[in-house]
């Protein structure tokens, strides 16, 4: 379509436009909304709103209403983790339903009965099941640990819901238990520091989806958080005053206990050890007046593996962290060692030779095992990432698989226990569906029974050179709900529209947590647009992703030249664009559907969104006229007004049966070319679509 | 207008209304938006959003540019508070300009070049002035202390604008410093607990608007919040775990002191003090099981002055608290003790028979020679809430006034200095404009020259009853930087107005310093909705606002028996709703408008919000006919829907001179009657507009 057709059109069809803004608010709320689930009559609006989905479930007969004499009682040991879980839940149960519910524990027995056996250890293979049984005159819960009590009252609150007479639970039996035993998630607190209330925050969400393990990496080349008594200088002089005390720290472990989350610190060795180096010079292979690093990537100075004093300091250092940590369970790291300094330092070569060690594969090895020496005599299990695998390190090791396809196999096949993270990267923007679908045994598996017992599970690892305070949170949630089922659930639980469905309904939940993945999106939009109202640039927010893995990572450079680093400014709009971006997801599945039935629904509903975005540009552009750093938003606001005025007319030439001209065909492709360039490093997420669309012109003139 | 013709309306006119919803989003932001005030030949929007206003501003000609190069040289005393409030300052200007500016110091003169001559004292009557030079070429930032730099930094980030070239500081001199030395904030932590890292984020937001105090108000009935050695037992049996270490206080009034605020702990006593007696039963007045308090209001159990024992201890704890606060100044409270249990206790009507003490009053003041004697000798001065005044009480003392209208030149007239936090009760959710207007010396004051020297400022207060860490933000902000602007700004700004419009733009910088007023608010109301679709929600939450003043604190009760306590679920829309309820705001206005000059324009931006109110209810109940805790929601669309006709017939009576009859008259009146009844404790803020157009049908009949 011509830009003149264009307005015309624009002009004739103006208060048609505006019935498309008023009939896409209700078009994509209505999509967002879960299906009823009718049961015995009841509305079940959000019936499945469960994720992780539990093990087996059973629909029972009739609903459990609750109101203002809600109770519970207990049947567990002394100083379970169930009492303060039960304080816990009745306030996030009163915040949903206003009840101004009891905080006294039941006389006799409650309208919910929680039954358990034992205090739950906090580590790998414990029992975490539970078992739910809603009848309409009462719910039991019973577990044979306190961990399996804090799974199934969070398994309750996502199952309440209402009607017009009240709020209720459906009856139902639930027997559920996780597949995996390592549930895990990664955050970076060394590129961007990340409070401790953030963190408590983010607590709060893994056990919301019944996660058990936060893996902090505590230290790289950008930052040292951890206070220290035995190497003081580690923090004092590598963090910028941005550190966890160990006080803090304690209360963290407790806080997470509490919550049945157990924390792994990890320190990462020998590589990535920059900011050990300003405190510490005499560890790194060559001296120096060492600096904090401030950019991001791979860096040559490593820790020196042949002198007996760094030995002397990391077994310091190591044991005090074993003190601290009461997990039995250690990250040493052990990644991107590239080996450049190990190579160019005459007396690393000379060690090597006189102690016959052949590369430096084998030096980190070496390295590896002196450390894990340490280790073992503080009682601790040595966990690291892919690169620590190697013949002469033996032992009840756990190998954290996180680049190469074939790392958790071999780790497996080489006697280790493993971990899975490839796949699980979510600081590389890519869908939920993508990190969904990746398997720890995915069901092709090689593995033997008594292998694939040595898998432990995964985490989604948070790295965090391009995520701020600000913007943490939109990058771990919701996405890291949809990893935390694929830990737990069933391996045939994978029905990737159900996941989204589902995923909606959670994002909310999440958001009662603290958690600000959708609040601090919509601040950002406010700073960008230096305005309250950002109802021009949420739909290119909705439709913009980041780019995606290391295309983004790999260079590190700006449109403008600039280098990131840790000061620069991430409040632009790839900070604060999201994965998944949800109109783009609704836009794709429309299409797909239209061009599979011809749908005269659905092509409506796409040419309004087209017309809505084409009406949307002169808002906007108007809107930001004078906001010389949103160059990228006006820059893809106008690609989608090219690529809709294409859509328009592809949709045009598919419903008419008329066949596109080849001009118009090699044009349009052109164009559409053009407007997948990166903006700013985001990217409009329908392009390919709207190439479909002239595909299927081309292709299929009409369904006549 | 009757339902019926209301139905009618509604489909005649449909894309009619549809048309109102697009062009109310349009209306509505275009009044958000502050007015361009064209200087030299540019685009200066927002060209005064600067708060508070400067004493002297002089607009000069031409602008400054900021692009990459942008750098800052500094002529300052070692160890000032410049050198870390300049990277702060680079990091907030790079966030909004996205320019990766530099945060090394310039090598020559600056782009910005700061000048100031000594470390300011963090103390009543401190030097807080600066100038600041902003020409085409330089920018220079001068001050006689550093507080001065700090104060001049801000202003410089609100004057930061943009056109299409890129971004730029006006040219402009201004020279300016405060009206009061006193410029507080008051946080009550111990009815809700709220967190060190929301506390140094209001820090942040009070140094963007040139306050200079925050007063802890660290214990009440409800909590005890501060570790203490001395007495350790307050903390860890008044606190339920949720209290400040000392070493988080530590931390806390370093990063306050480099923003330029002070810290002043309030210990409320002898009254207020239920927390304290778990722990220390031997304070109290009788001996007790005592229990941290966890209703709201005045409690009898108040310390006894009488003992030796009492005075024992606090010499204990005030001295150690005297050591952990650097400031010079120490709240004692001494609010609210309603001498019930001094009076029914035999021993202490023997102690004031035995002393001589007349009454309660003046045993208090016994009380509190008592305990400024401990203050003395720790170099502190005492504040107390005004009830302390007494002419037993002398000294270098601060009364706090805080309820009666003549406390504040009482205490002056007495001899004391004092501080007015009268009239910024924030809590109590009256408008910004109502405190704006408060002035700690109005101008019609009979004090004398040097009395009124003693009236040192004033603090806005936020009681904790009904706020947490959800929604304290937006009981705070942005309302109290108008109150910042009145304690800093000279007497004669008081355009109401200007001020809002003003409030709106500083209301979105806010947001950038982590103050959640607005993204906690949508958060809340899609817990509300259960749904991220709150399009139908937001219109109700605009025009309603909690009940003010003590009419809902008075009594406690729920509209369904329940009394509010520290448990209770603050989730409801009472809780999402704020003072100043914006559409309410601006339909007020145009409603003023409307009825002096009969501006068609008016008239139509009134039509179109009432039929989009009308169409908004289906929308809304629809929405919420499963969620039975919206029945306040839904009362107040209804009666939205009640007072919407009601007011577009009154406007088509004024419009077409036709008088209305008497039946209409009494009808609307007493349907107007019944929409003011509050709903959940939140109250509709547009019954008494809509009565005034009723009344200007009944007296007006058009103006032709």
């Amino acid at each position: 379509m011509s830009k003149m057709k264009r307005h015309h059109l624009t002009n004739s069809i103006l208060p048609g436009i505006i019935l498309v803004l008023i009939s896409l608010t209700y078009s994509c709320e209505k999509k967002t909304a879960a299906k009823e689930v009718p049961i015995d009559g009841y509305n079940n609006t959000n019936c499945f709103g469960i994720m992780p989905l539990p093990a087996k479930i059973e629909w029972g007969k009739g609903i459990c209403r609750i109101d203002h004499s809600f109770d519970i009682s207990m049947d567990v040991p002394e100083g379970s983790r169930s009492e303060k879980a039960v304080q816990r839940f009745i306030i996030r149960l009163d915040e949903r339903t206003m009840l101004f519910l009891s905080h006294e524990p039941a006389t006799q027995k409650g309208s919910l009965h929680i039954i358990c056996n034992r205090t739950g250890k906090l580590s790998p293979g414990e029992d975490e099941s539970y078992q739910l049984h809603i009848s309409p005159d009462a719910i039991e819960l019973s577990a044979e640990t306190d961990l399996g009590v804090l799974y199934g009252l969070e398994t309750l609150l996502q199952l309440v819901r209402s009607d017009e007479k009240g709020f209720y639970f459906p009856g139902l039996v639930i027997d559920d238990q996780p597949r995996f035993t390592w549930r895990g998630l990664m955050i970076d607190v060394s590129r961007h520091f990340i409070t401790l209330e953030k963190i408590k925050q983010n607590i709060d969400a893994m056990a919301a989806v019944k996660m058990n393990v936060l893996h902090l990496h505590l230290s790289d080349d950008q930052g040292f958080r951890i206070e220290t008594s035995s190497c003081p200088k580690l923090y004092q002089m590598g963090s910028d005053g941005l550190y966890f005390t160990k006080v803090q720290m304690k209360d963290l472990i407790a806080y997470a206990d509490e919550r049945g989350i157990r924390i792994v610190p990890e320190f990462d060795m020998p590589g990535h050890t920059t900011s050990w180096f300003p405190g510490y010079p005499e560890l790194a292979v060559f001296p120096g007046d060492y600096e904090i690093e401030r950019g991001f990537g791979i860096f040559d100075c490593v820790i020196d593996p042949t002198k007996e004093g760094t030995y002397k300091l990391l077994d310091r250092f190591i044991t005090e962290m074993c003190e601290l940590f009461p997990d039995e369970y250690f990250h040493i790291g052990g990644d991107e060692n590239n080996g450049i300094q190990w190579d160019s330092s005459a007396t690393i070569t000379a060690f090597k030779k006189e102690h016959g060690i052949a590369d430096n594969h084998e030096l980190q090895a070496y390295f590896n095992e002196r450390i894990n020496k340490i280790l073992l005599r503080n009682g601790k299990k040595m966990v690291g990432w892919e690169e620590i695998a190697n013949e002469k390190l033996k032992g009840d090791i756990i190998v954290h698989s996180w680049r190469s396809e074939k790392s958790l196999s071999n780790a497996i096949r080489g006697g280790y226990k493993a971990i899975l993270s490839r796949g699980y990267y979510i600081d590389l923007i890519y869908p939920a569906s993508d990190h969904y679908l990746v398997d720890p045994i995915p069901n092709d598996s090689l593995l033997t029974p008594e292998e694939k017992a040595r898998v432990l599970g995964g985490e989604a690892t948070m790295w965090s050179e391009y995520v701020t305070m600000e913007n943490i949170d939109s990058r771990i949630w919701p996405r890291t709900a949809a990893i935390a089922e694929r830990f737990w659930s069933p391996e045939d639980i994978r029905d990737v529209d159900d996941m989204y469905r589902r995923l909606d309904k959670i994002s909310i939940e999440l958001e009662w947590l603290g958690i600000t993945h959708i609040s601090n999106q919509e601040m950002m939009m406010r700073r960008l647009m230096r305005s309250k109202d950002i109802s021009s640039l949420r739909p290119i927010v909705n439709l913009v992703e980041p780019m995606h893995g290391y295309t983004r990572k790999g260079d590190f450079l700006e449109h403008n030249g600039f280098k990131m680093n840790q000061f620069s400014p991430y409040t632009r709009l790839m900070d604060v664009a999201g994965p998944d971006a949800r109109s783009a997801r609704i836009f794709r599945q429309t299409v797909a559907r239209y061009l599979e039935s011809r749908d005269a629904k659905d092509r409506d509903y796409l040419n309004n969104q087209l017309l809505f975005w084409l009406a949307n540009d002169e808002k906007l552009q108007l809107a930001i006229e004078n906001l010389p750093n949103l160059k990228d938003v006006s820059a893809h606001s106008s690609n989608l007004v090219t690529i809709s005025e294409i859509a328009i007319d592809a949709i045009s030439f598919i419903d008419s049966g008329k066949k596109p001209s080849e001009g118009w065909l090699e044009k349009s492709r052109e164009k559409i070319e053009l407007a997948t360039v990166p903006q700013g490093q985001t990217k409009l997420m329908i392009t390919d679509v709207v190439g479909q669309l002239v595909t299927a012109a081309e292709n299929k003139p009409g369904n006549e």
